[in-house]
């Protein structure tokens, strides 16, 4: 099934509801579910209560684009991102001058927590962020996480993945190229948004898309202004998302209501573009460029690059100490 | 006040009630708040109906450290570590042979998300992570966040900040290093365990410790089995709290229950004595040894390292693609 989190248009700001979408095209339309506020939980509900959620839709009237605005489908207790892609790495290391993925890249997937509080809905505009001459998106598969999970094996970490959608982790390539001279975040180049949706697509709709490892073999593809910039397929991923949970939760938790994110795929930002040519070709977002990134049976993103925000001052410099306190 | 979550020491795991804490040395007491289970909307009410809060408690019984066990005040909605103190910095830069802190640093504070929901109580044991011979410790000062804070000056900032605790984040160094070659994160290497408390001390409390500045300037210490091994000043921040807070939510937004952390003070880690010294001196920690922060005016973390959890195997190394799918 496909869950939606969304608004009448005419309700206010933080109304939600979920409802079950059919088809995934332009044309979608979407039922709301009756007395179903949490879609998280629901994904974690026995197949036969989501199939008895399901069947009250079919009760209800029939949505369509113009009658909702859609929200993030979830708001995540914490949202990781990793760096799957070996490609993405490959194009992003012989931008700074390397040959190549480090050693370490394919021992174990390695992720950072992303800013938990910017998830953006599917069609929503994104302001442009300030300090920023280099706005860039990021083409990932995400997971929706719907059981706690502590020390999970990959056939175990199955049970706690709830569903499938696709993301955008917008990036101030600047400012995010400043923070990672600190070797930690990067935090400020991207806390300003991340879009998640359209909806979530739970696992069983994907069981024809498994390879022979069981990894999800979806095509994702991104496009600018309606020009095609990247494509890739998941099935490019160094670890299946099962692996990712289960790394996760190693000497830890993963929590229901958290997102796992694969990272970039290959040509699945400007960035690695820029870094393969040496030059800013294509060119980094405008304000008025319209984003969309589809991934097979998940949807599509859509989004405008809109005026900034009035934001705060930047933050004064660093208080100095005397060079000698330092050494002492 | 200083605010503190606890269960009775016969009480099952997963109960928590909160409490105001007398006296910060070892011969603490505290009273159960009638009516209070939620420690962070406590430090957002009015003085006025804090007091009243507190007035309540004076008629509760008293209980004594034997008598409960402390938990973490809060369970953080997100944690953010920043990267305050130049003469850490300056420390761990030599370690890696560079001259010390880049010019990137001073510009603004950079920060990573941290796991928030490794975080473990005020004198829980942790248990030794996987994977690690480099076991180190950070000692660090974290402001509890009690509204939210969208594109706040530093001044209107100081409002969001309930109050402040001692934070030891737990850190693997070989774990992280091996991460930190992908240049984000890092993950593993730090998510097994944060401990935060002992309690939250309102910032009224600590209005005689700022300096000209505004900047809290607190004594910070750690001893390890008993021995000195680091201390420093909070004073020696780069930037104020409220400072990270406005940075922090400039173009984003900063949550009611985040925790922000100052990051690691000079001294305050064995990786930093071991960049300087080119040697594991003193060593990393062991199985059974004990780590003591105590910051001024904010009170005393202590904790055991424990014999390791079993836990699941570690993740297979990546389903590599062949050499000419990468360069496509």
């Amino acid at each position: 099934m496909k869950l939606a989190a969304f608004r009448l248009t005419d309700e206010p700001d933080g109304t939600r509801h979920v409802g079950l979408v059919a088809d995934e095209g332009p044309g979608w339309t979407l039922r709301p579910l009756p007395g179903v506020d949490d879609l998280t939980a629901l994904l974690a509900a026995p197949a036969a209560e989501r199939a008895a959620v399901a069947a009250g839709a079919a009760r209800t009237e029939v949505l369509h684009p113009s009658d909702v605005v859609l929200l993030p489908p979830v708001h995540p207790v914490a949202m990781r991102d990793f760096l799957t892609f070996e490609a993405h790495v490959d194009g992003m290391e012989r931008g700074m001058g390397n040959p190549g993925p480090p050693a370490e890249w394919y021992d174990a997937p390695v992720f950072l927590f992303m800013a938990p509080h910017a998830v953006t809905g599917p069609y929503d505009d994104v302001p442009m962020p300030p300090d920023t001459e280099r706005l860039d998106f990021e083409l990932e598969i995400a997971a929706v996480i719907c059981r706690d999970a502590r020390d999970v094996t990959p056939d175990q970490a199955r049970d706690a993945i709830g569903g499938y959608c696709v993301m955008n982790d917008w990036s101030a390539r600047d400012v995010q190229g400043r923070e990672m001279k600190l070797k930690l975040g990067p935090s400020k180049g991207k806390d300003f948004a991340t879009t998640i949706g359209p909806w979530v697509v739970t696992p069983d709709e994907l069981d024809a898309h498994r390879d022979v490892d069981g990894f999800l073999d979806l095509a994702m593809s991104v496009v600018v202004n309606g020009e095609p910039v990247g494509a890739d397929r998941s099935g490019h991923m160094g670890w299946s998302f099962e692996q990712l949970v289960s790394h996760a939760s190693r000497a830890s938790c993963v929590r229901a209501g958290e997102v796992l994110a694969s990272g970039t795929c290959a040509s699945g930002s400007l960035a690695e573009s820029w870094g393969r040519a040496g030059a800013f070709v294509p060119p980094p977002l405008q304000v008025g460029d319209v984003v969309e990134m589809t991934i097979e049976g998940l949807g599509t993103l859509r989004n405008r690059v809109a005026a900034p925000n009035k934001s705060v001052a930047a933050v004064a410099p660093a208080r100095r100490r005397p060079r000698t306190e330092v050494s002492s």
